[in-house]
C-alpha cells in the first residue's frame, strides 16, 4: 500500500493567521472532522513585526495550539512554512515540511493553481462569514481600539495580551 | 506579569532526529514531565535525502507526533526549524519560530554557547544510553540490514516503512 | 588576441519574454544578423505562476528555441538568468552565466546604466511596433479571450497550448 | 564589569543616507557629543542603482567618512548593514555587525519597536529641519537640476561629482 | 494530449562539465539519437573559480554549444542550473528551468533517487571509458602540464585557451 | 578626471581577522603608509561562534578600530564584507561595499585571481613572520591557556577580555 493511498484522507490548509480568528477555527473544525489528519500550515512564517504581519510564527503557533486544545481538536499538525519566493518549487517545499497529505483546501488562486498542476485533490474550504471574520478586520480593530476580542477565540486573545500584541501593532502603525 | 515569567517553566530542545529514536523519547518524556510546555525543534529542517539527513522535516514531524501520541505526551509543540547558517542570529530565529520558552536543554556546545550569551537558562538533558541509541547507529544498521527497529519507537518504524525509508537510505549511500 | 577582442561582435539582449512575441522575434532577427553570436537572456528566471510572470524559465526557453528553429536563426544562445536582487553585482552575474559578449542591446534604463558603468558597448535595439507587440497586451488578451495568437510566433502558441497556458493565466487572475 | 556596562554610553543610529545630508550631519554631531562612541549603520547596504537608492554602500561610506573628517568627529564607527528581510532576527544581525552599543537613536517605528522588544534604551534623535533636509528632496533636486549642493556637506557633493552621481540618478529615472 | 505524453521521448542529463570532455560528448551523442529532444543541464551553475569548479556556467555553455555544432547535434537544449542546496525541491527546480522532459539519464545516486521519488523514468547513461575521460583527470593534467587536449573536443580546448583557462586553474591551485 | 584616476593610490586588503594580530598590524601600517587611503575588509562577516571564526564582524571591527587609533593610523576604512558564496560576482560585491580603490594587496590565490581577471593592480602584502603571527596559532593558544596576548595588539586583548572571548572559544571547542 503506497504512502499516498495511506494518506488519502489527510489534508492541508495554509494561512497566514495574522491573527487566528473564529472563521479560521470554524473552517478547521470542519476539515478536521472530514479528515483522518490535517496539517495547518502557518504561511509566511519568517515575516513578523509589520502592521499586516504583526505576529511571529511561534506566536501564531501558540494561538492555534491553545485554541485547538480548548476546542478538543486533536488530529491537526501545526507547521510553520517559510516562503521561498519561487512559485515553481513551492509545492515540493510545502510537501517536504508537512506530514503526508492528499487533499488541499484553499480559496487562494495561486495555491490552488500550484497544487492543481502538481496533481493534488483540491477542495473548497467550508464557508464562513468572511465579512465579519478576517485578519484585516481584526488588525484594524486592534489599531482603532474597537472590539476585536469577539472575533477571535479566547486562547488567541490571551496570547495577544501576553505578548502585548496591541502595543506592537500600534507601535508599528506609522510605518505602513 | 511578563511573558517571560508566564513561560518560566516552558522549555526547548532541538535535534535533527534522523531518525527519532528511543533515546530521544526517553529524554523528551522527562523534559515533558519537568515542563509546563515544551518545544521540540526539528533542526536542519530544509535538509533531507542524504545518508546523514535522509528524512524530510515533514517525515520527522510525523515520526515524533505519532510517537508522542502513543506515549501519552501532550504538552509538546513540534516545530521544524530551518538553518540560517548565521550563528549570531540563530537564537532569535529559533525564538521567532517557537512558542515562548525560558529553559533550553542541550548537550551541543554551539547551542549552549549561543543561548548562554542570549541569557537563557541552560539545563543538561536527562541521561540515556548514548552508545546504544544514536541516529548514526540507527542509520548504519539500516544500511547494513541489521536490527534497527529495536532502537526506535514503533510509530517511527511505521513511518519509515510507509515512506520506503530503507530504500531511500540505501539508494543514496554511494554518494556520501 | 584577448577574449574580449575575439567576441567584439557578440551581443546580449535580456527580456522576461512573458511570453515571447512577434516584436521580440523581429528584434532578435535583426540583432542576430548584426552579430557573430548573441545571447538571449531569459530574465527573472526563477519567477513564474503570477499573472505578470505566468511562464517558467523552461517554458520560455522552449518558446524561444522552437521559434528560432522555425525562423532559421542559429547563432543565438538561450540562457535563463535568475535575479539576484542586488544591482551592484548584476552585470558580473549575467556575464558569468553567458558565453562572452561585448555589445548589449537594451531599452531598460537600469540595464543600460549598469552595463554602461561596467564599460560595455550599448546599442538601442531595433525598433518595432511596441503598442501592438507587448507582453502585457498578450497577457491581457489571454485573460479576456481576445485574439492573442496573432501577436506571437506559431511555435509560442503551440507551447502555450501544450502547457494549458490559458488555463494557468486565468487560474491565477484573481490574486493579482 | 560586563560588556554592556562598559558600553552603556555607546550608541547606534541607522539610516539609508541616500545621500548623506546636512540634517544627518547635525544629528550625528549631537549624538557624537553625547556618546563615548557611536555606530553609524548604513542600512539597506546591498541596494543601489535605483532612483530611491542610487548610491552603493561603499559610496555612502565615503560620503560619511569624508564628512566626519571635515567636521572633526572622530568617535564614530561606520558600518554597512545588509537587510536580511526577516524582522525577528534584525536586531541580532545589527548587533553582530557593530561594535557594542547600548543606546539606539531612531524615529523609525519598526526600528524602535524591534529594539524596544530586545531591551535596548531608545532615544529620540536630535531635531532638525526635516522639510528642508531629506534624502527624497535632495534626489528630487538632482533629477530636476535644482540646487542640491546647499543641502549636503561639501565632502558629499565631491563624492557625488567624482562618481557622476547626477548622471546615474538621471540615467535611472525612467524606470521608477 | 497531455504535455507529458507529448514529451515522453524528451530527456534530461545533468553534469557539472568542468570541463566538458570526450566522454560527455559520447554520452550526449547517444542520448541525442535516442531522444526527440534533450536538455543538457549545467549543474552547480553559480560556482566557478575553484580548482574543482574552475569554469563559469557561461564558459561551460560555450564549450558545449560549440562542440555540439561541430558534432552536428541539433536537438539539445543547454540550460545552466543553479544549486538550491535543498534536495526536497531540487526536482521541481530543474523542471522549472528546462523545456519539458520525461526521461532522466544519470549515474548519480542522489539525482536518481530524487527523480525516482518524483515519478520520472530513469535510464543508465550510455557507457564510456570513465578511467580515461573524467573532469578530475582533465583538471589534473591541466595543473601538471600533461596532455589534456586529447581528452576534450577541439572546441572545448579552444574555449579554454581563449579564456586562459590554464592560467586560471594554476592561479587557483594553492588554495584548495 | 575619472574616479579610478583619483583613487589610483587607494588600496584594499581583506582578511578574516580571527582575531586581528600583530602581523596584521605590521602589514596594515606599511600599506597605510604606501596608500592615500586604504580599505580593511573584514571577510566572512556573517560568520562567528565557531572555533575557527569565533568573533562577530562587530567585535572584529572594534579590535581593528581601537588598534588603529593606538597606532595613529587614520587613513583606513574598516568595512565588514559578507560572503556571497558565488565567486564570479565577488569582486563587484567587494567594490560595492568599499570606498573606491585601485590596488589590492593579497596572498590568497582566489582573491588574487578574481581581482586579476577584473583588471585590478595586485601587490604582495609586506612580509611578516607568518609562523609566529597567525590567527590559527592565536586561537590554539587561547584554547590551551598558553600566551596569546603577546601575539596581538593590546587593544585586541582588551576587546577579547571584555567580551569573554576565551570563554566563548573554549565553550565552542568540542563541536569542531
Amino acid at each position: 500500500m503506497s504512502l499516498k493511498r495511506r494518506h488519502e484522507n489527510d489534508s492541508m490548509i495554509i494561512g497566514r493567521f495574522q491573527p487566528f480568528h473564529n472563521g479560521h477555527l470554524e473552517v478547521i473544525r470542519k476539515i478536521s472532522e472530514a479528515s483522518d489528519n490535517m496539517t495547518i500550515g502557518i504561511g509566511s512564517a519568517q515575516y513578523s513585526h509589520t502592521v499586516n504581519n504583526p505576529f511571529t510564527a511561534g506566536e501564531r503557533y501558540l494561538m492555534i495550539s491553545d485554541t485547538l486544545k480548548d476546542a478538543g481538536i486533536d488530529n491537526a499538525y501545526i507547521v510553520p512554512m517559510e516562503d521561498l519566493n519561487r512559485h515553481s518549487v513551492w509545492v515540493s517545499h510545502i510537501v517536504s515540511m508537512s506530514p503526508p497529505f492528499s487533499v488541499v483546501y484553499s480559496n487562494n488562486t495561486l495555491t490552488k493553481r500550484l497544487f492543481l498542476e502538481a496533481g493534488y485533490a483540491l477542495k473548497d474550504p467550508p464557508v464562513y462569514n468572511r465579512s465579519e471574520y478576517s485578519g484585516t478586520e481584526v488588525r484594524r480593530r486592534m489599531l482603532c481600539d474597537e472590539d476585536w476580542r469577539s472575533l477571535v477565540p479566547k486562547a488567541v486573545a490571551d496570547v495577544i495580551d501576553s505578548i502585548d500584541g496591541i502595543g506592537r501593532i500600534k507601535g508599528l502603525k506609522d510605518d505602513f
